[in-house]
C-alpha cells in the first residue's frame, strides 16, 4: 500500500516542494494526502486545490497539519510528513513531527545551525521514527557506482579529491525579483551561509558518501562576490582528509553561463573516477596502464546499488527527479520493511539521514570560521 | 481532479509498461484505478496487488476490463486506457475501448496492419474519443525546439535530414532468453517488420516530426543479420522528403556495444540542426559564419513549447520518462480542458495521435516492399 | 639524410599545397628543393621566394621541373615530387615524374578519371619508382588502432559500417568568390563527380582500410543540392561489402555549419568501434556487455602501428598536420630503407599508393552510374 | 630565409628535445644547423648523425657550441639557440648565449631560482638579444581567443579563475626507471618545487596570460604524495588577483589515470570561458541568457590572434606541436621583422619571455614558502 504523504511548504512558486512531489510520486509509492504549503492560508488552500487535495486536509500552518493528522484515525493520517520550506523554518516542525510520531523527510541542510542539528538528533532519536534528508545527488545510480566500486577497493586507497559546484544564476543581484534568490541570499532565513549552505554542502555529502573518507582539517576562503550580498555566493576550500588524503571543494553561484554541473573526482593509487551531472548517467573510471571506462547506468555490469537505483535499461537517461525520487523510494522502502516487521535491505537503507544532516551543519559553521580566520588550517569540528 | 487510467497489458517483467505507468504518475494527473495486466489470470493478480488496485478491479482480459468498467458509475470508471501489449494486440482493444467510450493510450507502433490502422482511424474519428499513440522521443524539450525552430525558419529551407537510431542489444541470438526480445523478433506478434518496426518507426516519426516535411519515396536496405532471425534487425533507408529535401534513415539492433544513442540532424540553407538522444537536454544549432550554439532545456531563451515541456531549470537533467511522461500530461491536459469545455492550448494537444500512427503502419509496409524491390524508389503509400 | 623534394602546384593561396609542405617538413625527413608551384611563372617565381628557395629551382611548369631536375647531378636533384595540382592535372605529371626516375607523392583522387587510374598504375609499375596516395585519414594513429584490432579479431567479423562525411563550405554558391570551391565544382577540372570526389573517396578508403573490406555492390544518391552547381555537392550511398556486410556512406559539402567531422563506425559481432575526425586521438570501443573503452593516441596499450604513428605522449593532441605527416613520414622510410638495401617495414610500408587510387576512382564512376540508375545496386566495377 | 638554429640538450630519449625540434621544423622558418645534443659526446655525435649535422657543427658542450659558433662566418653561424635541458642547466648556458650574440629560445621554468632568474633578465637587457620562453600553452589559437575577448571586454571584469592541470603519470615510483621521471622529481635539477614547477608553472601563466590579471596572494599546500618523493607531486593553490578576483590553482602529477588534460575557466561579470587542452580547437563561451557558444580555431569569426596562430580551416584539428611551433614562429617572424629593420606586428610579438620567467620563478618560491607557512596568505614577492 501506498504511503500517506503530507507536506510543510512547496506554496505557489517554490522550486524545490514541486520536486518532491514529482520524486514521491514517480514510483507510486506514496499518496500525498495532506499539506501545509504556504504559512499564507489562501495559498496553502489554491496548492492544495491544484493537487486535488480535499480541502479538510489543507492546512494553515505546521502545527495545525502535525495536530490535526495526528487526531485522525490511524488507517487514514499520514505517516510520512516532508519539509521544504527555507532553512530556518526546518528546525520547529521536523522536531514537532517526529515527537508526534511522523516519519520526517527533510530538505538540507538540516537545520540553521549547528546546535539545532545536535538537538534534532536527540529528538529523532528518542522518537523511534525516522529522519531522511534530500541530499538529492547521492540518489544517482552512478555516484552509487562510485561509492560501491571504491569501497570495494578497485582504485586503492584514496589520495585526492576535486569536488566542484558551480552555478551562474546568482551572478546579477537577482535577490530582489526571485523569491529564490531572495531567501538563500538571507541570513535569517539561510543560516551561516549562502552558497556554501546551498550547494556547498551538497558538495561536502557526496565528497564524503562517495569517499567514504571524512573531513578533519580545512581551508576556506568565501566570498560575497556581487555588491551589497550579505552571504558568500562563492567560495573554495583546501581539505585534509582521513587516511593521508587532500581535496578542494569550490561551490559557487557567480560563474556565470553555468548552470548546475556539479562534479566530483576521486584520485586513488591505482585508478581515478570522474562523475559530473551533466552527464549523470556515466561514471568515467581511468586506469594508468589501460584504456578508461565509460560505465554506464542500467548496464547488466554495473553494481548492486546502481542496479537497484535505476529504472529504465542503458540509454534510456534518468535525470534529477528520478535521483530524488530514488531517495524517496529507498526511504519508502525502508520504511515499509519495518512496517511489515522485516528488515530492510542494505541498498533501501541507502538514504542520507541524521549523520549526514549534522555533517554538513558542522561542515557550514566550520568553513565559515576557517574564512573568517588568518590561520592556514582550521579543525573540522561536530 | 486526477484522470482515472486503465491498463491493459504492462505484466510482471515487462518493460514498456512499467515506463507507462511510471509516465502516468509523475505529474499526479492520472490515477492508476484498474488493469488488465497480463493474459494470464494470475499474473495480472499478481501485478494488481503489487500496485495496490482492489482487487475487483484487476481484470482477466481487456474484454473484461472494457465492459466491467463501462458497467461502473460514471464518477468511478476509468476515463482512459493505456494499451501496453506487443503490436499484434493492439488493435482488437483500441477499438473495444474507443467504441466503449474510453479515450486511449497506445503503444507505438499503432496496429499490426496498415489496414488495422486506417481501420483504427475510422473507429476513432466515429467514437469522438482521442487516442495518443506514445512516440516518446517527440516528447522531449529540446526536440520540441528543433521543431519549433524550424516551423519559425531558423535555419531556411531543409536540404537534408539524417536520423539514425542504433541499438545493439539483438547483436546475439538472445530472442531465446529474452520476453522482450522474443515477441519483437515473431512476425506473428511484431508484424511485417523488426527493428523497423520497432525502433525505425521512431526515427520516421521524428524526422516528420521535427522538420513538418513528408516522405514521399524512399529505398530500403532491411537484413536479418543474426542467423535464423526471421525480421529485419538492421536497415537502412535513403529518403525522398517533400520540399525537394532528402534524408537517410539507419535503425539496427545488431550495433554491438551500442545502447539507444537515437540521433536526429537537420540542415537547411542557413543552418543546422542536431539532437541526439544520449544528449537529450541539449540541442546544437550550427551556423555557417558564427559559433555554434548549445541550445538547453530549462533555460530561459527556449521556445514555448520546449518551455512548457520541463519541470526543472536548466542543469537538472530530465530524462526518459520525463519526455514519455510529457505525452501523457500533455494529453491529460488536452482531455481536462474538454472536459471542462475548453479548447485545448496548442502545447497540450502537441501529442501524437491517429495520424502519425497510420504514417507509422505505412512507413512499416513501404520499407518492406522497398527492400524486396529492385527498383531504387519506392512510392510512400498511405 | 634527408630526401630532395619537388613540388608541382601550391602556389599562392593553395590549401593543400601548404598542408603538403607542413606534413613534409614537421620530421626533418624531407628538403623542399625545388617546385613548380604555378603555371603563371610570376607566381611560381613568388612562393619559391617566399620559401627561400634558390631561384633555378624554381620552374615555370611541371615539365620543365622534371626535365631540368633530372638533368641535375644525382646528389643534387630531387628524388621525390608532390604533386598538389586540381584532380584534371594529376596524371599527366605523375606520369611524366615516374617515367623520369622520380618517386610521387600525389593527392587524392589519384586521377581524372578510372581510365586514366589505371594507365598510371601501369605506367608506376614500369617504372620502379614508388607512388604514395595521400588519403590523410589514415595517417591518424587511432585510425591504424581501428585497423589493427579489426585485423586481430578484437570485434569478431563485421556487420555493419557506417561512414559519413559532413563539410558545410559548399552551402552557399560560393565557387565565384573562392578558388578552392572554383575547381572542385567544375566538371572539367574535378572529374565525374563534386563532394563524391572530393571527399566521398576519403570515407571510401577509410572504410576499406580500417576494415579490410571490400565494397561489391552500392546503391547511389547524389545530388546537386545548391542551385546552379554541376557537380554533386550531396550524397548518401548503401553498400554491399565483402563478408556479408553492409553499410551506408555519407558525404555531403552542404551540411551548413558543419566543418570537416568525418565519423567512421564499424561493428562486428561482438563489439564496435567509433572513431571520429574532431576527436582524433580517441577511439571508442563499445562491448555488448561490459564498458566502453576510451583508447588513447600516445599511450603505452596502443598496437605497433597506432604507436608508431604518434610523436607524443598521451594528452598532447596531435591533428591533421600530424596525420598527413604521418603518410610523408611512412613514405620517407620505406625509400631510405629501399636506398639502403634494406626491407622496409610493415608500418613504414602503411602509406595508400596505387591500388587504393584506382579504387578511388572506381568508386567515383561507380556512385555516378549508380545515381543514374533506376536499378537499386549496381555492381561495383574496377 | 630561414633562421639558422642550435640546440643545447635534446640527445637520445630526451621528450621536450625532440618536441622542440618538430615545431621548428613546422613552418620551415628554422634551419638546424648545430646542437651540443648532451654532454656525453657520444650521445651527441649519434643524435647529430640522426638529424643529418655535418660532424663540424655537432658539439661535446654548450660552451664549446657558442664559442665555436660565434667564431664562424657570420652568414653561417647559427642566430638562435635552444635550450632544452633540465632546469639547473638553463641559466649557464643561456647567459653565455645572450652575451655572445645569439638570441635564445628556453624552456620553462627560466631558470633554477628567482634569483637566477633575475640576473638572467638583467643579462638579456645587456645583451640587446631576444629570450623566448617556451610557456606552450599560450600557443594555442583558442587561448589566444580567450585572451583577446576578455581584454576587449566581452565578458566584463573577471570574478573568479579555476586552473587545472592534473597529470597521473607519476602515480607510482617511476622514477627510478624513466629519466623524465628522474630529474624532475629531484631538488638538485629541477629546483624547489616538483609539480609545481613543472605544470604549475604552466597553469600560473595561463592564468595571468589569458586574464591579464596578477596574482597578488595565494595559500597553497604541496604534497609528496608517493612514498619516498623529495618534491611535490601535487598541489592545491587558492589565489587573490589583482582587480579583486580570485582563484584556484591545482597542478598535480599523481591523478592517476589522468593524461594532461590541462583546463582553465574564467567568470566575468557578463559570461563565462572554459578552455580545455583535450579540445584545444574549441573555447566555451558561456552567457547567463543566452545559448553558450562553441567558437572553433579555424573559423572566420575568431579574433586576430587565434586566425594568426591556426594554418588550417576549422575542423582540421591542430595539437600541442602546432601549439609548441606557434611560439616558434611568432618569435621567428620577430627577428626576421627586426633584422629587416622592421617593427614585429603584435601578433608576431606575442611570445612569452623574460617577464614571464620571472613570474613564474616567483611563483615557485611563492607557494613554496606558502605550503611551509601557517599562515593562511603569503604575498605574491617578485
Amino acid at each position: 500500500m501506498k504511503l500517506r504523504l503530507g507536506m510543510i511548504g512547496g506554496g505557489p512558486g517554490a522550486f524545490i516542494g514541486a520536486i518532491h512531489r514529482h520524486a514521491a510520486a514517480l514510483d507510486g509509492l506514496y499518496e500525498l494526502s495532506a499539506g501545509a504549503f504556504s504559512s499564507k492560508a489562501e495559498k496553502s488552500r489554491a496548492m492544495g486545490e491544484l493537487l486535488g487535495l480535499p480541502a479538510e486536509r489543507v492546512y494553515e500552518s505546521y502545527q495545525e497539519l502535525i495536530n490535526q493528522e495526528r487526531a485522525r484515525p490511524a488507517a487514514e493520517r499520514v505517516q510520512v510528513i516532508s519539509i521544504v520550506t527555507p532553512n530556518h523554518l526546518h528546525f520547529a516542525p521536523a522536531k514537532l513531527a517526529l515527537e508526534s510520531g511522523f516519519h520526517v523527510i527533510l530538505d538540507k541542510p538540516m537545520t540553521f545551525s549547528l546546535a539545532e542539528a545536535h538537538e534534532l538528533a536527540r529528538v529523532a532519536a528518542a522518537s523511534g521514527r525516522r529522519l531522511c534528508l534530500t541530499h538529492t545527488y547521492t540518489g544517482y545510480p552512478m555516484v552509487k557506482e562510485a561509492r560501491q566500486l571504491i569501497a570495494e577497493g578497485a582504485i586503492g586507497s584514496i589520495r585526492k579529491v576535486y569536488v566542484e559546484y558551480p552555478q551562474g544564476w546568482l551572478s546579477g543581484p537577482v535577490e530582489s525579483e526571485s523569491q529564490q534568490a531572495a531567501w538563500r541570499t538571507d541570513p535569517a532565513r539561510s543560516g551561516a551561509a549562502g552558497a556554501m549552505g546551498d550547494i556547498g554542502t551538497h558538495a561536502f555529502n557526496l565528497l564524503e558518501y562517495v569517499t567514504g573518507l571524512r573531513v578533519e582539517r580545512l581551508c576556506a576562503d568565501l566570498r560575497a562576490v556581487v555588491p551589497g550580498r550579505r552571504l558568500d555566493d562563492d567560495g573554495a576550500v583546501l581539505l585534509q582528509l582521513s587516511g593521508g588524503a587532500s581535496g578542494v571543494l569550490t561551490a559557487t553561484q557567480v560563474a556565470a553561463g553555468e548552470e548546475n554541473n556539479f562534479r566530483l573526482r576521486v584520485y586513488g593509487e591505482r585508478g581515478g573516477l570522474d562523475w559530473q551531472h551533466a552527464e549523470a548517467n556515466t561514471l568515467l573510471v581511468k586506469w594508468p596502464d589501460r584504456p578508461a571506462e565509460i560505465r554506464r547506468a542500467g548496464t547488466g555490469y554495473v553494481g548492486s546499488f546502481a542496479r537497484h537505483n535505476a529504472r529504465t535499461p542503458a540509454g534510456h537517461p534518468e535525470g534529477y527527479l528520478e535521483a530524488f525520487a530514488n531517495i524517496y523510494r529507498n526511504f519508502a522502502l525502508t520504511l515499509q520493511a519495518e512496517l511489515a516487521g522485516q528488515t530492510p535491505t542494505p541498498e533501501a537503507l541507502d538514504f542520507p539521514g541524521v549523520a549526514e544532516g549534522i555533517r554538513g551543519m558542522a561542515f557550514i559553521e566550520t568553513v565559515v570560521a576557517s574564512s573568517q580566520s588568518a590561520q592556514k588550517w582550521t579543525d573540522f569540528r561536530v
